[in-house]
């Protein structure tokens, strides 16, 4: 039995979701930009998805929801936007978390050749980040607030309602790179009073190559492509129906399933993890509660987290080392170094991700797998070894 | 029966590369960057489909193709890619054509405020680049010039092979947006010597959302969208590996069955255009023979292009009046502006784009609809009242 437990990197597209793809493909093939009745069929077939998608993520008009090819380019696009808003209005600085994805990351650090000022807030020892820490951090100067819904490593939720609300304070706009949560979680654009935010199909269960830029009207979403008059401008290129309707469904089933799932996969999560801390020397990476329900970041002290993925996938179990991004870097993960983990610690760390396909029996099996494993690795760890003759100071209080 | 002549805006899937997609989608769904054996294999899926494509498109190598989210996309990376050549080098003029897409000219357009110059030349009456025409406009401070393999309105073939030799000749680099013409016509990048070049799946009944930008090796991409380290780090996000392995496999096909499909699709539009050219006052726009077997624009004198389209429409018969990325926009056609055609002409103008999935029988169909229709308008054009009296010259030679 193949086990999947790294829905945090990619899920698979449900059934329902592949199935409205089809449809779409075989029925609705036209270009929405074209006239006559194919086109128009696609158009209207398009407009369709834009309000399903706009209801469930809280917007207040259909034409708030841009559809980009998925996260990194949602986020790309709204640091841009962030950006132009900072020059039109004389604002030089950008705010944002140390523990942001990369193409958040990175995208900022492209913006310092535009002389913008990046200033990056940690998140506290739970993976939080707090809002006097935005506060001590903001001025009148700042053009763009942009913080994650839910880390993508650790599975932590932040404050997103407070922190937008301490941005506006300043007349900074707020981004949230969302990919995480929603469908996951639940948000709404509206209530938590965002301008801009991210999110991605694969990681709910719909198509890859597909995501959603939320922007508030009356702000205009910079253009990271050029083209035609797409989406309003915003994005060109001719619209991906198959993927958005499938999108679509996607995201409807996971928001009408959400409290189930949630109940579901917590659960599982809370069994799982309570099984792992009867290793001894283990730690929960981030907040116990106050997190989406499948993502679990554990340290295993005195082992390497990517010889333990290597033995589990030997076991035919699918887990990860860290962000799929990142996959096959040497270096710490960012995101465990900005919550504080000493860094021998960071490289003993596992992501377990589950979604509402897997199993109790399936988390049985992996808690068996894990423990076993980590006594196999110890054994034939030095650290190991010194931490357990006392020559060397164990690292986990 | 509904007849779809507009295949240059875009193409319905084949049945082969939605299967590909489903089979891809269902059992190949691991993220290509995880290290376990889900994203293993997907990552030789990816490596496959990348193979594939190079070879198809006369790349030299796998690594020389970039996977995106489309043609607009490719252009518009293709292009930034060239700038970053620019200032690297101190060259700050780029040569391009007055009939490009969109994206390629809103791309240049944004290269005016770092500093580029943008010189277009223009197309013959024939919609050819001439040769003489970029010697005529190149010098050493030129960094790219970027002229398309196939034009999408009127369907025109350009001198490729020779326009890249000429760019050489002053150290630019060479793009070509082969959106048009990949599937359709025979391409090599090596052969053709080109730099850069960009591809869409849609075109030639792949799906829609993704697309090619071939770059030699020796040259990197510059990044439009930041994030992970995909795509040799020019190209970040989770890869859309069904959409990717669709494209291959609709690719194969379309290269496997160009020769038949060339002659199949040439026969039909030869015998429309004959039929056509029976209407009086009626213009084949662009060289009758250099050009993509399925790509045909005519005018009308006397009658509003728009207007025969939806009366068209109305039999069930989708064409279009222009490109569909610039569709209700009332502006004349930059591309038939850009070949000469006079104002009162390029209003005038239908598309008619045919694929191997279109009939004899329904190109029988289409001659007849556009005759009927094409004769209703003009008994309604004062225009047309005008030029048959005498009053006013036509403007057809």
């Amino acid at each position: 039995m193949s086990i999947y437990a790294d829905n945090a990197a990619t899920t698979k597209i449900s059934k329902n979701a592949l199935e409205v793809m089809n449809k779409t493909a075989e029925n609705c093939y036209g270009n929405p930009s074209s006239v006559h009745s194919h086109g128009q069929m696609a158009s209207s077939m398009l407009y369709k998805a834009r309000t399903v998608i706009g209801t469930l993520v809280g917007a207040s008009l259909p034409e708030e929801i841009v559809f980009t090819s998925g996260g990194s380019e949602s986020n790309t696009q709204a640091i841009m936007t962030g950006a132009a808003y900072g020059e039109k209005y004389g604002k030089t600085k950008i705010i944002s978390s140390s523990f942001e994805h990369h193409s958040v990351l990175n995208a900022l650090e492209s913006l310092k050749r535009r002389g913008f000022e990046i200033v990056f807030i940690d998140p506290d020892r739970n993976g939080i980040v707090q809002p006097q820490a935005l506060e001590d951090a903001i001025d009148e100067n700042t053009a763009l607030v942009t913080i994650m819904t839910a880390n993508n490593e650790i599975g932590t939720l932040q404050p997103i309602s407070a922190l937008a609300k301490i941005a506006h304070s300043k007349s900074a706009l707020f981004h949230t790179d969302a990919v995480q949560a929603i469908g996951h979680v639940p948000f709404s654009a509206k209530e938590f009073n965002v301008d801009m935010m991210s999110a991605s199909a694969h990681k709910f269960h719909g198509p890859k190559g597909v995501g959603i830029l939320y922007v508030k009207a009356g702000l205009k979403a910079t253009q990271v492509i050029y083209g035609g008059h797409q989406e309003n401008n915003s994005r060109p290129g001719t619209e991906n129906l198959p993927g958005i309707a499938a999108m679509a469904a996607a995201l409807k089933d996971s928001v009408l399933s959400m409290q189930k799932n949630y109940e579901y996969i917590s659960s599982l999560r809370k069994k799982l993890t309570e099984e792992l801390l009867t290793i001894p020397n283990t730690l929960l990476n981030g907040d116990t509660d106050n997190r989406v329900p499948g993502i679990m970041n554990f340290v295993f002290e005195g082992i390497e987290g990517e010889a333990l993925l290597l033995m589990l996938d030997s076991r035919d179990i699918s887990v990860s080392s860290g962000s799929a991004c990142t996959a096959g870097s040497l270096d710490p993960s960012h995101v465990l170094k900005s919550i504080g983990l000493p860094e021998d610690l960071t490289h003993g760390s596992i992501r377990i991700s589950l979604s509402e396909d897997n199993t109790e029996e399936e988390v049985d099996i992996i808690a068996k797998a894990i423990k076993e494993c980590v006594t196999k690795l110890r054994d034939m760890s030095e650290t190991w070894q010194e931490i357990q003759s006392g020559i060397r100071k164990s690292e986990i209080e």
